[in-house]
């Protein structure tokens, strides 16, 4: 299981297109990953244009499938454009203990 | 639905016991707090003494239950002992979009 924290920010005044573009990706993702068990976009309550992605993977051949994904690209397009790409952080994450039910 | 992200890291030379100290949390908050819809502990690939945990509740009801729970004072206080209360970050995220399954 491979489990990745995305953090990035919206850029002033894209919020509106952000939005659209990040349920659009969240529902390509369900739809055409089978592999994503969850793959879920947040907004800091405190600062709202700070994006958190929490998505977890199958295996190793799920994060080549969502990496290489066409909508994939077309979010990664986004970079600039919508999104500050100055801002990204990426962790990969093992999980130790806990659960979701 | 409340989210919270909390990262904080395991002190020099306490990471047997972090471990264990972690292992019967996520037992506790299982058994003990319905409210909780998931409660993940993390570490970092690349600095695997750095903890994140994912946590969802149900409501504020919930998130109350969690914060006043017996077990949860005794994990905090192993921050000082087995964590490093410095590093301690708590953030509270707002769900956009996105599944589990």
């Amino acid at each position: 299981m491979n489990t990745v924290l995305a953090r990035f920010n919206i850029l002033a005044g894209k919020e509106a297109e952000a939005q659209e573009a990040i349920k659009k990706q969240a529902a390509s993702v369900e739809s055409a990953e089978p592999g994503a068990l969850a793959y879920i976009f947040h907004r800091n309550r405190k600062n709202p244009t700070e994006i958190t992605v929490f998505e977890i993977y199958k295996d190793d051949e799920a994060s080549a499938a969502h990496r290489d994904a066409e909508h994939m690209g077309t979010f990664r397009s986004y970079f600039g454009s919508l999104f500050d790409p100055d801002t990204v952080k990426i962790d990969r994450l093992e999980r130790i203990a806990g659960f979701s039910r």
